[in-house]
């Protein structure tokens, strides 16, 4: 039975019952945080043995000392670790320091003040990007801060509309960049298909120094055993006559610890050369031993998927407690619509529109501090005041139960309450 | 007896010998390198104990788990013991990643494109910076790439020609900005005098958004028992109503491990808020368990000062034999004068003027590689092609007596061929 279907004096009664949940709820003084995507204890307890696996063996295979200063580019069996992840050669990868969201900052801020290989500064050519959308609120905080103005595209479920991206990226040679996060996509899930990367990697662009921020952050987080397939934008672009169009970013926040992981990006040889030639100007190099340990413990790609498969043990379950929830109480009621995702470390709700604000608010105030509302497009504005981006990893099982119970007698309450005027 | 007083054939003579002094070495097949201010082993090895000094307790003392995501300022134990040695309150620092370079180039970086609390973004401003020379020449570098033009300052005894400083500054209002290595400054080991540090705070300057970067790099540095005292500038820049004019910045790339430490830096509560701001957008956070391991290994100040007299065991006979041979191979001969450090990194050597860069290429081709001469000038021109910045921690001891043999061989040799046209 959908709302529409139902009279008001049925929507009443169920206001009546739901509104008396929500004081309930209220009532118990919950503290509940269902806001970023942070790994939980026991996802980061995977890890101990990060803290102490290269014992007071501080020598790379190649006899450095990862104590000193050096080796810009990063440790090479570091490079080779993230060359397997990003399906790239060794030397087309920069290993950083802890924070590839620096990374991509950093390729941004350099592109404005020293332009690219393809190109002058951006400062002062009115720069744009293309904000897939909903999207990562990181992302457009750094193109709000600079000043980067913000084109948002829909996301359907093989990735961003691109017929409309390029129609935009052919028409504007103000279009600089893309935010893409391309295998389960912040919030949405979103799995870009290979036909979609393709098209990125072949497109006519009015910029000759367009460049596409590929945000693999979740590119082996993965809840399900046989997990969708995502193809090398990196290998379409050297394919497509456009190999210097991408950079690709990825870290091991939510592999090993979110705070203290390694980040890294891989890019054509061009490309690697002009970021190395800036950041040389920033650092002497990031954190050898961070690298190491990672090495060490990890080894290969094959021992990080094993890895993997303990994180997804861990967190399959609240993402089904999400979902069951979301199912039980709003399925059929034809009022929200929700991801079901493979992998990463969201679950996106899309309530009536004009709702989203209201439910977030609400939950807030009975103890569940949500993301949000607006905070997955640009500049904080969901045009659709609909979006909810759900983030069920930190929290104990327990908790993202009680905290889906109360949203969905939110999204129930402000959906009855807009029906009914 | 100086060259000046020698006769055509005594200085002939002279050549001969030194010239197969130096073919001599020159035969033996030498591979020293003298260029950085890198730590040696026996100085990491001091801190080896940062390793393993944690175990698997990845708490801080608030509670925190310095695994996850977060405390962007730094770890509350971090910024305590690192408002210990620059001699603030710990709400005064930010403690970041394994670089203070970087954090000076992200300083830059930002006023560039977003101004400081004092004015909007210098970029189109055409910004100037004053470059007390000789200097560092990573500092330069950061002006250079972002084509900020570079203003040398002669340095003294005790810092820089203040008087051409004040006169500068009260003039252009181009002029954003000033590099300071206050103590033990690179290469020249020159500690800011008390009056220089309060003239620096209270000068008048054209620029409201004018920024002093404090590079306190050798903060605890010393070579000698009584270390010479380094006044606040944070504290005389507060008390002459210029609060917000310094940026100090240190790391303990040269206390624990070169390329794992920690960098902080400290400054005004505007100036911080202002700073994480813009750090907000780069990163969700630094290294924290990175701060955590220095905090539980240091523990304090007086810890660090304990670890600091370690080094200076390890560095004072290379700097010994650095100024012993120089004095005893070219003293009294008029030719060189040099510096003899209290604390720091470098020896500066001046030899006749338009003869450093020969002597440069004279060692390195006897198999001791040199900072490349004019490094510690702006665009890496030396006007008078005279200075020399000798490294002597990284080599063993036996090699700095070798190494400082040649270069005392090439600088006479250097002078004579010059004198004799």
């Amino acid at each position: 039975m959908t709302i529409a279907t139902t009279d008001p004096v049925q929507r009443a009664q169920r206001l009546d019952a739901l509104r008396a949940e929500y004081e309930s709820f209220r009532a118990r003084g919950l503290a509940l945080d269902m806001t970023r995507g942070k790994p939980c204890n026991e996802q980061l307890d995977l890890s101990l043995g990060l803290l102490d696996c290269t014992g007071r063996d501080f020598r790379a295979a190649d006899g450095t000392d990862c104590r000193n200063y050096g080796v810009l580019e990063g440790l090479p069996e570091a490079r080779a670790l993230f060359a397997e992840l990003f399906e790239v050669q060794p030397s087309e990868v920069i290993v950083g320091g802890n924070s590839s969201l620096a990374l991509m900052h950093d390729v941004v801020v350099q592109a404005l003040l020293k332009g690219t290989t393809g190109g002058p500064a951006w400062h002062g050519q009115r720069p744009k990007f293309l904000c897939p959308s909903p999207g990562y609120d990181r992302h457009f905080a750094i193109c709000e801060r600079f000043g980067i103005e913000m084109l948002p595209v829909a996301m359907g479920p093989d990735g961003p509309d691109m017929d409309e991206v390029e129609r935009l990226v052919a028409a504007d040679a103000q279009i600089k960049g893309m935010w893409c996060v391309p295998r389960y996509s912040n919030p949405g899930g979103v799995v870009y298909a290979r036909d979609v990367v393709e098209r990125l990697a072949s497109m006519r662009t009015a910029a000759p120094d367009f460049r596409i921020l590929w945000d693999n952050a979740y590119a082996v987080h993965h809840l399900v055993d046989a997990p969708p397939p995502l193809a090398n934008l990196l290998a379409a672009c050297a394919a497509a006559g456009s190999p210097d169009r991408a950079i690709a970013f990825t870290s091991t926040s939510k592999i090993s610890f979110a705070g203290a992981g390694v980040g890294a990006l891989a890019a054509s040889a061009a490309n690697i050369r002009h970021i190395l030639a800036g950041m040389s100007i920033q650092t002497i190099g990031s954190d050898k031993l961070a690298q190491l340990r990672h090495v060490r413990f990890f080894k290969d790609a094959a021992g990080i998927a094993a890895h993997m498969r303990k994180h997804a043990a861990i967190l399959k379950p609240k993402f089904d407690a999400v979902t069951t929830i979301l199912a039980e109480r709003l399925g059929g009621k034809d009022i929200a619509t929700w991801s079901d995702p493979a992998g990463g470390y969201f679950v996106s709700l899309d309530t009536p529109d004009g709702c989203a604000a209201k439910v977030v608010g609400m939950a807030d105030a009975a103890g569940v501090k949500l993301t949000k509302a607006g905070a997955t497009y640009p500049l904080g504005k969901d045009p659709r005041d609909r979006n909810i981006r759900l983030a069920p990893s930190f929290p104990p099982l327990e908790q993202v139960r009680q905290a889906m119970e109360l949203v969905t007698i939110c999204v129930e309450i402000a959906a009855l309450e807009q029906i009914s005027g």
